[in-house]
């Protein structure tokens, strides 16, 4: 006889996994994964051999002896990355070491927000953050964005009406650097617009800067951090762009009185301390050198891509080219429903990120798509995109042409 | 003007820390810390180089291409190791690495628990259980234990009650082998037992097994999982114990049907892979001497701590010796509230687990302490306990007698 959990089960849980994992698709265009051959795993191992010999013993610690904020060597790196990169300033007991980005949402939205409350985004964002405060019950509010990034008039217009409605926002929530989905980097002059904003109605900014370590179009702005007096911004960012995913590691720049609140909501045991230890050996020498090769690889395969989205479905994709990062944000005539585009490339091995997960109102995104290409090869790229215009074409009627020539 | 944030927190976070990471008190004797000696830095470091030099690129990966149930060559090993050790039979699909064993507590409260539901633990339980129970608004509804674990006819009692009361439990939470912190092992005839009240009742069992490898003290028995033959036990252990905390590593085993409903709560985006390679390639090959070598260390330190403990306590120091484990629960007379006796010792560099965090009822753990012997050196472990013996001298008058003289 079989248990049955049935009736114990929490009501409320997403739907179960239908079977375990059984490899990537063919095509694998979403997911943060990265270049494989730009991780440098040679060197990596030579000082992951060298670590453990010489500090080993401090596995034996929760915390390795450094405490709940993580691995002080590794705080250090950060505060001097984020010094020379971002022109922020910070000292290392204001930054919280984070198991990936993605604890440092949950530990922020923690932080703020019971069922009900109102929390303020991109309207296309990440989709990780967005499925998040949807699932705690947030009631978030999307701001118009265009290739300068979050709009500041629009941002204005919807404070100042949730004011008059008494509702408070929890936090203004953004990606501005390398902004995802779009690429796009937010300007100085809204970056100073934005925090006036925050001032002026008391909320807020939560500054998600996890892609902004791969721009390769452009000056690097400061971290609206950098810019903020009043210690209103809290900052995150990550190495799982910048070195690896498979490295969970992330962190959280705040001002003290900030830390010091998230710290006994980070039950976890501390954040894994070899892959600490093992990141700040190697990105004290090797950071800079390794973002601007990887860099360098990111952007060839942009264009790899951006040239195949133009050769097989033409004026049918309608894209900005991306300032940094590892994916496009594609809009699609209107007779194209990416959702159910993805499903039926999903089956024949062309994984895609449709829009309607890429943004806060689904409906904004029904013809749009992400793709990434940092993971597959140029060649993958390019054969995954004309598999992906042929069955969009099949199911669709759109592209009409591609590879220039009438599909019949 | 510094950015006023107190309006805007979740109401019911815990209180914020008070100050950063300092270091540690002179004498630890508290949390999950191990034996510094012990770590195995030399090899685990000579086996990250060759694992970083083989498998480097797959680091680019969520998931290092391994899906979202962890790097398969250690859930091979884990199978194979709980076969081995706990007559614990499982397949790969069966088994999910978690980042530590608090997250498996993390995902498995996730999957039943709503504010209100009601759980059954031991009485003395680990106080991250307890307290992770409570913060999330359960009923946390205690059974009694002895020198074998817990009281099967208490519990049997229990069920009956609430099942009167039209309760229906969700789980029952046991640590039945080196139970935390009584070092207590449930006897086979319990486990059958157990097993049998959970198909009568319909509740399941949440079977914590973290301190498992560590036993010294007679045969291991049986998983309670691996006697379970309707799929009713969810089982997690961890590598914190037997190998180092530093590493966030545990597990949960269980009916690919519960995996899969786990599967999509656990939203990190992976568990540290670097972690689990270097992991799973040590342990096919060391975890049983390593697991050997250090119970013997710990035994050692056990018994270091128990002489200390009668030669500076006497009497007043009641307490059974664990049958394996880090730690040793003591019960001193009626005069000593452990929790007041706790902050005092800790300004004078002595930390003590109060009982009253240690158990579900905090009334009963109120003459009763933890200490770990893991983490400190012999020398440490005499030299501390004789300072807290001088220290609760001084505030409550016992022990009356110690190192074979009467205070004064």
């Amino acid at each position: 006889m079989t248990f049955d959990f049935s009736e114990l089960l929490r009501p409320g849980l997403p739907a179960a996994n239908a079977a375990p994992f059984s490899g990537y698709p063919e095509f694998y265009f979403i997911g943060g994964n990265n270049d494989a051959d730009s991780i440098p795993g040679k060197k990596l191992g030579e000082i992951a051999k060298s670590v453990l010999e010489r500090e080993g013993g401090s596995l034996a610690s929760y915390g390795i002896g450094h405490g709940p904020q993580g691995y002080r060597p590794l705080r250090e790196f950060i505060s001097t990355k984020l010094e020379k990169r971002a022109q922020l300033k910070s000292n290392v007991d204001e930054i919280l070491v984070t198991s990936g980005s993605l604890q440092a949402l949950d530990l922020i939205n923690n932080l703020f927000l019971s069922p009900g409350d109102t929390v303020i985004a991109e309207e296309a964002s990440y989709g990780g953050a967005v499925s998040r405060l949807k699932a705690l019950g947030a009631n978030v509010v999307a701001v118009d964005l265009d290739n300068d990034g979050m709009k500041m008039d629009h941002l204005r217009s919807i404070l100042v009406e949730l004011k008059q409605k008494g509702i408070q926002p929890k936090f203004i929530y953004t990606i501005p650097t390398v902004q995802n989905p779009s690429g796009s980097v937010l300007t100085l002059e809204r970056r100073l617009e934005l925090l006036s904003l925050s001032t002026e109605f008391g909320v807020p900014i939560f500054e998600d800067d996890c892609y902004a370590d791969l721009l390769w179009d452009g000056e690097r702005p400061p971290a609206i951090r950098a810019l903020d007096e009043t210690g209103s911004v809290i900052y995150c960012g990550s190495f799982s762009k910048s070195i690896a995913p498979g490295f969970r590691v992330g962190y959280i720049v705040a001002d003290w009185r900030v830390i010091a609140q998230v710290l006994p909501t980070k039950t976890d045991g501390g954040t894994g301390a070899l892959e600490q230890m093992v990141l700040a050996e190697y990105a004290a020498t090797d950071f800079d050198r390794h973002v601007t090769d990887l860099s360098a690889v990111l952007k060839d395969k942009c264009q790899t891509m951006a040239n195949a989205l133009e050769e097989e479905f033409g004026t049918s994709a309608e894209f900005e080219m991306p300032k940094g990062g590892i994916f496009i944000w594609i809009t699609l005539p209107e007779a194209v429903d990416t959702s159910a585009l993805a499903q039926v490339a999903m089956a024949e091995g062309v994984a895609i990120n449709p829009g309607a997960e890429w943004v806060v109102n689904p409906e904004t995104g029904r013809h749009r798509m992400r793709l990434c290409f940092a993971s597959p090869s140029k060649d993958k790229i390019r054969a995954g995109v004309k598999r992906l215009a042929e069955i969009c074409h099949r199911e669709t009627g759109v592209p009409i042409r591609g590879a220039n020539i009438t599909r019949s």
